[in-house]
């Protein structure tokens, strides 16, 4: 075993204690088996029921967003966003090259293609000064539309994305949403709890995504929502996700194609306990941040990645950085604290290194390259910073 | 209030007892909680657990088909479903115009177009020998594929639905999928526990699909399975489902465009302890129906649709047919009978009438239009048959 994997592995054990420790597992430590035993006792488990549109007004509630509608997970909160945004067949949406595969598979359900930006070194995401010289130099607005010179698509949307909880720059997002008409799209799958200022991430922008998959922040064993300050857009997003059906008091009627995308109640119920007690998880999550980034200050080569100036990050999966120069130690560093038992992680394999992306259009990605050769995700469920 | 619909208010009260009676409802009479206080111990909810394996491994015992997938809905079992036998942007897919949304909805997102065929006045389901005589007239065989002449485009798949639990001919539909090199896919969403002869619907064909929605015979919140009895399907299914992640240690890399459609750990719990009572469930269904058979023995101008001969239905929702004498008088049973607490509903609006499908492809559908006209599902929740 190499020092530095030595080194790390070593740290990350003072930290969470003694083996074995997962990557992120959720907690449940409220009020999640009372309000599963009313779901059954009420008979209400499927697609409609009372914890449905309590998980949704919670969720307004905490992200101030004007409109939230529960779904099924986080990727079909996307695709629905992006079609609600106005991606039809053939059109482009810009998303971060580092990011998991969901953001890509969203856009090419709408019909569309991805089109790769790169990541800024600091908050992991989509790098503002980059892509805005990026569009300059390919993009061209024709008629209120962006349109790809190259490819002679329209881009419809930008979507970057909050990595691991880190919010984007998104001023310079919205900036380039604006100057380029592009609809922005926020996916906020990772960053439930993070703001930039006093607001909640995926409120910025046209639409934003959340999820709580197993192992998100808060979970519903599956899930996802789509939030919207854009009354309509709301309305929209909740007669797509629920097949498009006309309310009637028996006709079965639907007036357009739409999903079977709801969030069963009794996933709803899962998150309504989850969501009373994310206060305190944040909480602990912030703290676990803090003995990481002491426990690392003095490893060469590292870094733990902290929330950007300005905004608060919910820290969901912490993150080591390794420097440039050493990493090439990256596998070692993977394989000896899984060997430890301590689960780590690199960032996802970059979308335009999978089979189903490589031809997509792509500006220089040489930073989410970098990054993607240096990022360890290292054990980051909340309790561990109780 | 017309003396046909006082008579039938007055049957189904003497069936079901005192209002107000739901059209389905769920039982949770058995491990539900259990289960779910052991996920939620566990803090398996989510995409990986013990109840996941399970629930596939007793669905594939139950049905006796050799692999079953949970999934997260029928819609979705139905897309990847359509996807794995073969279908491509451009293709047709023969479908019931009496079905749910759902079965178009699903070959639309495969990038297929829905040809809709006419209805059996026995089975409620698919007719074999109008639809054998249509594909006479209309389709041929090409290099091993079959061709809508009057559209160009291939014919990739029938897919016939388990009408309201009814099985439909599948001998019949077997026989014209043989001859006209069509994949046969089974909509099974409805009709669990429904078999002909020995033999599970949803297991004849290239592969079958189910619901577990929250009004199904048994229900895991939102829920669905892909069954088939080919290996490679199968693991083509499971692998599509989730997310077309290639397993490793530590790496997210995806070979295709894959879908977030697993059943979350936290469903398939209640699943497991709901199929423990499938059995009890399906004897109460049919007594259920023998009662609502007797009591409309004597009501002139009605029929209460029973299982095919060689068949045993699951009898999902019980089904009062008008004669066509007596049609006009459905719009006043539906109210008189959902007035006085017993809710009722007609057939689903016919495929070919939604705005979405209204320009697809259609054989003559007098049969399938009359029965729209004449169907009223009644209570029938499995309770009631205790």
């Amino acid at each position: 075993m190499s020092d530095m994997a030595r080194s790390i592995t070593e740290r990350i054990a003072r930290v969470v204690g003694s083996a074995p420790v997962a990557l992120h597992e959720p907690q449940f430590e409220g009020n999640e088996r009372s309000y599963l035993r009313e779901c059954i006792d009420s008979t209400f488990v499927s697609s409609v029921g009372k914890f449905v549109d309590r998980f949704e007004a919670d969720l307004a509630t905490f992200t101030g967003a004007r409109h939230a509608v529960a779904v099924a997970n986080g990727t079909a909160a996307l695709h629905v966003a992006f079609r609600l945004a106005g991606v039809v067949g053939g059109d482009e949406v810009l998303i971060p090259a580092l990011t998991f595969v969901a953001t890509a598979n969203a856009v090419t359900y709408a019909g569309a293609t991805p089109h790769f930006i790169d990541s800024d070194e600091r908050t992991l995401g989509a790098c503002p000064v980059a892509l805005r010289e990026y569009l300059d130099s390919v993009a061209e607005v024709h008629s209120g539309q962006c349109v790809n010179r190259k490819t002679g698509r329209v881009i419809r949307v930008l979507a970057p994305m909050h990595t691991f909880g880190h919010p984007v720059d998104i001023e310079g997002m919205l900036s380039i949403a604006h100057d380029f008409r592009l609809a922005l799209v926020e996916d906020a799958a990772e960053s439930l709890g993070s703001t930039v200022g006093a607001r909640h991430t995926g409120t910025f922008g046209l639409m934003g995504t959340s999820s709580f998959n197993g192992n998100k922040t808060i979970t519903t064993g599956g899930g996802g929502a789509i939030f919207t300050n854009d009354e309509t857009l709301g309305k929209r997003a909740k007669h797509l996700t629920t097949t498009a059906k006309l309310p009637h008091r028996w006709e079965y009627t639907h007036d357009e194609v739409g999903y079977n995308y709801r969030m069963p109640n009794l996933n709803a119920a899962l998150g309504c306990a989850q969501l009373e007690r994310l206060p305190q998880m944040l909480a602990a999550k912030r703290r676990l941040y803090e003995r990481y980034a002491e426990a690392f200050a003095d490893v060469p080569g590292t870094r733990i990645v902290a929330e950007p100036t300005g905004c608060r990050s919910n820290y969901w999966l912490q993150t080591l950085v390794l420097d440039p120069a050493v990493e090439h130690e990256r596998d070692a560093v993977l394989a000896a604290t899984n060997d430890a038992g301590y689960m780590t992680r690199p960032a996802w394999t970059l979308m335009h290194r999978l089979i189903p992306y490589a031809g997509c259009p792509a500006m220089n990605l040489s930073v989410a390259e970098s990054l993607g050769r240096r990022i360890i995700n290292i054990p980051s469920s909340s309790f561990l910073g109780c």
